[in-house]
């Protein structure tokens, strides 16, 4: 670890999603990677990727990184601090506090653990999702605890600028807070909308449009996982639950009688604070105000949308982003694309100019 | 009407998003389409969209389209039966059975109305935002109601499959216990979620991802439109309410202690509740299992994605939907391209071959 550099060997536990992007990101750098995994199929399989080699008794790791469900993390995490008595020990589960309290409560060597979480994922788990690029770009949080010291932690913070992710320090319970606000509640907040859905009648779920198909996205996610991630971290979950439930009441107790005075000002007021709120998260979609959105009309032929693009980049503008929506059945589809606000004046224009039915 | 089909002229009242869509569908039928709103801007706006003549005192409308906000629809509906007495009159507003009750009480001529809702919009409003197309392939329910003949009612049908939207049939209270369930209990969903990030620290709400931003999307939605909206519907919205505040009040004593015997399970059904729930709506994104997702890695630069989709194009594939994300200051994007499951194999090939980076 000269310089202050990963010298590896890297030892990666856990060969799912999170576990082989990891690897295929150090590998990318050159870094040694060994990978270990419950499953051999699962480390083949990683091996085969490209994420590294398959760990063996020789090895003498100077950094591992344990990535296996919630569940089991410091169980294993107490494991490796064992088996490997010189090496520094992460974990990349989502929630930090209990992970940290139960390696405490174990008698674990904590001095050469500290826990961290990338801010990342995918809809589909395994080591066949995994992306060297998983991290860029994406927020990762290291948990700071006392009994770790700086120079120690070091190799941490290495591994994830190697990885292209941004580094947060946050205590664990800052960080549970904080995923519990972001990440856990909306969870929970687009299940329990999704169940009414459950026996509702055919005719009413067929009036749904884009705006709850969002709300209740992420309520397609593994019950099995989420059940860990909740279990865990359940107070600070239930601290937001409970202010959510506060607002709720109100929003139900003003629906009782929308005449009776100032029942429509509460309705208003708990919608207000919801453009506020919203406001606040980063992120290119839906709520930034850096872009502006030209909607174009584009056929549902092969090469249309190619054709569109290719005169986007000819009149020299570049896509910040990009969102094609179309009906079933219908064979036009609608092109949302975002470019800076300099740019699209002129591309409107160019656009129309060159045929194209611009929607708005 | 000979035919059946409408012969105009169709008199539309209220000139924003909806009324200026409609109007513009229908001049692309060449129907004749008067054009009526409280801002003499509107309408000149409106008329300069080519969506129809200012209307004038000689009109004799055979169809009037009410589109203004919830709050005077029932007012507006009254005068327009009032001033056109051989009409057929019809609104657009998001709740049914508030305005007919309203009209009734009012002494109105019911036998000439029938209220309608396109389940269409645009998260910006106004004539500048219409588009002729906004209805193609979206649902568009007709309360139906006793007091009006199925011969009378038919201009109704006319105007609707003239504008490309899916006729269904509802009576007033299915559509509204139908919309608050999958349109204005999602909007109560997401405001609230959204409105918990105000007072959050900067390092919590900068943890977000793509989840939550999907979740809350919605939530910067124009809380004066809402509040009419909500106000109108508040007994079935109070009610889908209560039952998710049911199931909101179980998971939160559930996480109270959750390594008490059965709450873990509890979560769990909550949790598999959603996935069952989610499952059940129509349409293309997130939970739709007809087609394959591809994810390709493309420079952040003009015309690389334009390249991507002309080779798409070439080998043959047809795009079905297509959604490019970016982490922000990276200069590398993933498009998340969508197409026929048989199609994948194949384009996943040639892709590779002609040298793109294919990340799952």
């Amino acid at each position: 670890m000269a310089d202050g550099r990963l010298a590896g060997p890297v030892r990666v536990v856990g060969t799912g999603l999170l576990g082989t992007s990891i690897a295929l990101g150090l590998r990318a750098r050159d870094i040694d990677v060994t990978l270990d995994d419950v499953s051999p199929t699962h480390v083949r399989l990683a091996v085969d990727l490209g994420a590294g080699r398959p760990a063996s008794g020789a090895d003498a790791p100077q950094l591992i990184v344990v990535c296996v469900p919630p569940d089991v993390t410091a169980t294993v995490v107490a494991r490796e601090l064992a088996a490997f008595p010189e090496a520094l020990v992460t974990d990349v589960a989502s929630v930090k506090l209990a992970v940290l309290d139960e390696l405490r409560a174990s008698g674990a060597d904590v001095e050469r653990y500290i826990g961290s979480h990338p801010l990342a994922g995918r809809e589909r788990g395994g080591p066949l999702a995994a992306r060297a690029d998983l991290f860029v770009g994406r927020p990762w949080v290291v948990a700071a605890h006392d009994a770790i010291s700086y120079r120690r932690a070091g190799a941490i913070d290495d591994l994830i600028l190697d990885l292209g992710a941004v580094l947060v320090e946050m205590t664990p319970e800052e960080h549970d807070r904080g995923v519990a606000l972001v990440s856990h509640v909306p969870q929970v907040v687009s299940s329990l909308m999704a169940r009414r859905f459950i026996e509702a009648p055919s005719a009413a779920v067929n009036l749904a449009g884009q705006g709850v198909r969002d709300v209740t996205r992420v309520a397609a996610s593994d019950p099995d996982l989420w059940v860990q991630i909740l279990g865990a971290n359940a107070a600070p979950v239930r601290e937001v639950l409970l202010a959510y439930r506060d607002d709720l009441d109100r929003f139900i107790d003003a629906l009782a009688d929308p005449e009776a005075p100032g029942a429509r000002r509460r309705v208003a007021e708990e919608l207000g604070g919801g453009n506020v709120g919203v406001a606040r998260l980063p992120g290119k979609h839906g709520t930034d105000k850096r872009f502006t959105t030209i909607v174009v009309m584009v056929d549902d032929r092969p090469g249309q949308l190619a054709r569109l693009l290719a005169e986007i980049g000819e009149i020299g503008v570049n896509l910040e982003d990009l969102r094609l929506e179309h009906a079933p059945g219908i064979q036009v589809g609608l092109a949302e694309v975002q470019v800076l606000p300099e740019a699209a004046a002129h591309l409107t224009e160019e656009l129309a100019t060159r045929g194209w039915r611009i929607a708005g």
